[in-house]
């Protein structure tokens, strides 16, 4: 048997359990030109509420009672199709299921001998493609720029610092635990970082910890982090809006500082980012990331939370900060 | 004798009379390489309010018991400067006065005989200018688009539409009246134009106005007006923000619905523009707006005041809309 994670409701604010469903099913048999997979890592991403909803988005939502998907790491468990074998790992876009069949088609076999399978779902994969295009398509850094980061100790931030230092800028992080700002500071090398949870004005911080003001804002999670931020910007600054996640839960439009004075004073640009409009560029990402993830300049931070059943639970964490680096569950 | 009007002090949310203080002072006399200038156009913009506060802006502050400036029309009436004769009328930054002398630094004689004076602080001017690079070089409008305009019955806004329907774009304003709309419609060709002040639920009436979405947004206005676009933004959008008269006189920062998270959704864009970035592309927009206003494609809408002594009193009206196009005062 094999069991299926559905979306049961459309969350109404913040996620919960009741807005999935288990099912059980038979395990899936193949015919020519398919794989059985079954589940071995799966991805939990912010990106996944919009999914949730039925607003209009960039991704279409996801289908009441039909599988969730998103990023999973698999093991091909019987193979009818000749760029397959059984044992090989393959990373790519699968329902929450246990066990499932595919065609292949946009699977990748991943190389699991000197790296973690989950690495792929995060440095080496989605993740890290979204922090690197991100980074360097709309916000170009260069050398002696200061870049802050909201979000900073989650998945697609960890990354974006270590990358920012890489490229020779200051990097500043904003986070919401001591245990998260000392863990910026000392693994990921961020020249300094934010608890934001226990300072009062996040826009006098910022001042301090960006003396020569804010050159580029990595933004995932919006709000009063993002607001606080303007008030620091420095001409000519870029504003990646990767994610929102203060404001995913919101059942009505979220409101704060009009980012517009902001932007005009200071010929500033703001863009939203989708990893799926630079495919293009995914090979100069993998690429890239793949060197200095060998070289120890990229270090990849995770949460792993265990078993199929904990899949709803480790995404609805999100919300709350519960992950450090990138969030994944091992079935 | 020659009248210069200072500012008196800065102010405090909506400009008032008391703001300007008008002095008498000697003629100027020149020496060696100095031209002496009469003012006959004065031009008044809403970016004068930022410089009227000492926030950090693009621009440096006015100062205290200095003269204003802006860009003005003046006459020669005495040359020791080979480059400028009696009776030329040149363009430029200069002081609100009367009579003033100049090294003919940043001036630029024009022709008069076949295009009125003050076309050279509108369509011709810094105001063309404005239109044509900020929607070409950030809307980047592909034929076809949808282009919405706030403040579209103001100087530059009035342009921006006439662009848009000669790169063969669906055009709508938003304006304050009834006579602005029609105005919009009838004299400048866009396609269709609403009445902020009459309408209930803007974001509904921009999407009845654009059907497929807008694509471009120039934003002149700021807002609860632009919060209303962001409901109606297309996948890729690009949202040129020009300016926010509607908050510029606010003393507390101005708040609306949050971008990012329509940003995200669908990957828009939103930068600020200041003309002052592109001055490179000065001859490329000037040649252009030149051919276009030649060949009748562009016409140049005035909001005349006479009188140095209606300066101010012209300057504050911008903030209620008295103009249509541009507002210059007629000395």
């Amino acid at each position: 048997m094999s069991r299926t994670i559905l979306l049961n409701k459309r969350p109404v604010g913040r996620p919960e359990l009741s807005d999935f469903k288990f099912v059980t099913e038979e395990k899936p048999t193949i015919t020519t030109g398919e794989v059985l997979l079954r589940t071995s890592y799966v991805s939990v991403d912010p990106y996944l509420r919009g999914r949730m909803s039925d607003a209009k988005s960039y991704a279409a939502p996801f289908e009441l009672n039909k599988p969730m998907s998103s990023g999973i790491i698999a093991e091909v468990m019987e193979s009818n199709n000749s760029n397959f074998k059984v044992g090989d790992y393959v990373s790519g876009m699968l329902e929450w299921k246990e066990f499932q069949k595919s065609t292949g088609e946009g699977l990748k076999v991943v190389d699991t001998t000197a790296v973690g399978q989950s690495v792929y779902l995060g440095a080496l994969g989605m993740t890290g493609m979204t922090a690197y295009l991100g980074l360097t398509e709309i916000g170009k850094p260069k050398k002696g720029e200061t870049i802050i980061i909201s979000g900073a100790a989650g998945a697609v931030g960890s990354i974006v610092g270590q990358i920012g230092k890489i490229l020779g800028c200051r990097v500043v992080g904003i986070a919401g635990t001591d245990e998260k700002v000392n863990m910026l500071k000392t693994e990921f090398g961020f020249d300094d970082a934010i608890n934001y949870n226990t300072t009062d004005n996040m826009a006098e911080a910022i001042a301090t910890a960006c003396p020569d003001g804010v050159d580029i804002y990595f933004d995932n999670v919006g709000g009063a982090i993002s607001d606080a931020v303007l008030f620091n910007i420095n001409k000519f600054s870029r504003m990646i809006i990767c994610g929102a996640i203060a404001v995913y839960n919101n059942t009505e439009p979220a409101k704060g500082v009009s980012v517009q004075p902001f932007l005009v004073k200071n010929s500033a640009l703001m863009q939203g980012f989708i990893l799926g409009n630079y495919a293009a560029k995914f090979p100069e990402a993998t690429q890239q990331l793949a060197t200095w993830f060998k070289e120890g300049k990229i270090k990849a931070t995770e949460t792993v939370v265990e078993g199929f059943d904990s899949i709803p639970q480790a995404f609805i964490g999100l919300f709350d900060g519960k992950n450090k680096g990138k969030m994944v569950v091992k079935i």
